[in-house]
């Protein structure tokens, strides 16, 4: 999907605003580090808490220092202050390297970047989506699977195969062909009364708006699963939706060439979810 | 392999010495290029064309416009010029993002990086290594495969894995079970008379001291392949050396416990690459 909210308005390193971050960061020489993409509305941050934790987990496993609890949260509320809706990227890196090669020395220091961007916030019936299948298979490793890491080639590539703005998103498959995701959407599947989304232990990335639809499914009792699925599972799913934080739900209505309907789980999760995301707060209940 | 030559003397983006990248560089925000490690000695660049041809053939991989040859030529000479041996990493980035997400709108202009750290060259003879077999296993992507690009997490993790200074290395396969390389080095194997180097066409980094030395091997008249290899080739492998453009050949004297003789095909081929090493020259012979 495309989310053409143009170039970012201000920017903050380490809590200063600045325009640029020192060559010897390991997020530019390596990518290493993580990112979240939250929503901001004037009502705050869109699933903080979520997004936070997401991004705690992800540090205790990529082994970099978490930055401080409150100093991260002081300084994503106070970039995302505004009267306007905007979509705040944040990034951790490991921080500025201390020697040179990949060996972590343990003298590094995270660095926090983040970037806000001006944002026109979707309408919550927008029209299903036309997708694609892509050719790209991902990459596995469980070591990075369901991370918002910076390493983001493959999703740059899958983008890349193709430029017709009436597609919206392309599905893959990893390498050994399970069905994982979006170039930047996670996908679900209606297929007999269940709800199903992949595992992403492979790799893929384990999405906020994921979590969030899994737990209103699961309060609204649907026989939603987590499961290895395959291409042939997306062929023979009766509805298909994808979702992305900034986006919530939305109905693919035509893949590779099928016409889809826009069927009634697809809309039931679609309203029950609408009226978490017209205003912020930290969690779903 | 570690090779911590300290903290970049001097940088320059596009040019113009500077010690930041713009925050929307999507190298920092996606990993999205590429990058070569020189060696430069008083005489010039090592291997200068061939580290500029595997940059060409990866921008031409990742569609990224490939800074005009006499502008990088000029560029790396610049910062390669001194009495003292340096090494110059140069990094080349689709250039900053002119709009938020994955797609490439056409409009990026590439950035290109500098930094120029002090460096000792290893002396020719240097000691054997110890080496480990690491568990981490690389997710395979054929579209990636050969690239020196900036998505490094992986070798990151990999080198995570032990701190004892006295192991130099970690051996790797990938995610169906082909050997790989090392984290920054790779691999050769001397069996039955026979060189042999992984095919990396799944995934690893198609490094220029793994083409010199294949080429040598072939001036020489060994019988030297690039075919798929397993961990059991590892075991069964009379010789085993690893490769690095900054420190050329070196044998593997312990690997995973297993004591190895430092045998004649290394010694021969350390002998014959030697002079190369010396006195830069754009290719070998």
């Amino acid at each position: 999907m495309t989310f053409d909210t143009g170039l970012p308005q201000r920017a903050w390193v380490d809590g200063r605003e600045a325009p640029a971050v020192a060559l010897r960061d390991r997020g530019l020489q390596y990518g290493d580090g993580l990112f979240e993409t939250l929503a901001c509305l004037p009502s705050g941050v869109r699933f903080g808490q979520l997004h936070l934790g997401r991004l705690a987990a992800g540090c205790e496993r990529l082994r970099i220092p978490l930055p401080e609890a409150h100093v991260l949260r002081d300084e994503i509320a106070c970039a995302a202050r505004g009267d306007r809706p905007a979509v705040l990227k944040l990034i951790v890196t490991r921080g500025q390297a201390t020697a040179r090669g990949y060996a972590v020395t343990g003298h590094e220091r995270p660095t926090r970047i983040l970037l806000r961007y001006p944002w026109d916030p979707p309408a919550p019936a927008a029209a299903g989506l036309r997708v694609r299948l892509g050719d790209l298979r991902f990459g596995e490793n469980p070591q990075l699977a369901g991370l918002k890491h910076l390493n983001r080639l493959e999703q740059v590539l899958a983008r890349m195969e193709w430029g017709d703005p009436a597609i919206a998103e392309s599905l893959h498959c990893s390498s050994s062909g399970a069905l994982v995701s979006g170039t930047s959407s996670n996908v679900f599947l209606v297929r007999g009364g269940a709800l199903l989304t992949p595992r992403l232990d492979l790799c893929g990335v384990a999405g906020i708006m994921r979590e969030v639809v899994g737990r209103v499914a699961r309060g609204l009792g649907l026989d939603f699963r987590t499961c290895p699925l395959e291409l042939t599972d997306v062929h023979a799913a009766e509805e298909i939706f994808l979702t992305n934080a900034l986006t919530g739900i939305r109905a693919v209505r035509e893949l590779a060439g099928r016409a889809l309907p826009q069927g009634p789980v697809t809309a039931q999760l679609q309203a029950a979810l609408a009226p978490l995301l017209r205003h912020a707060q930290e969690a779903p209940p």
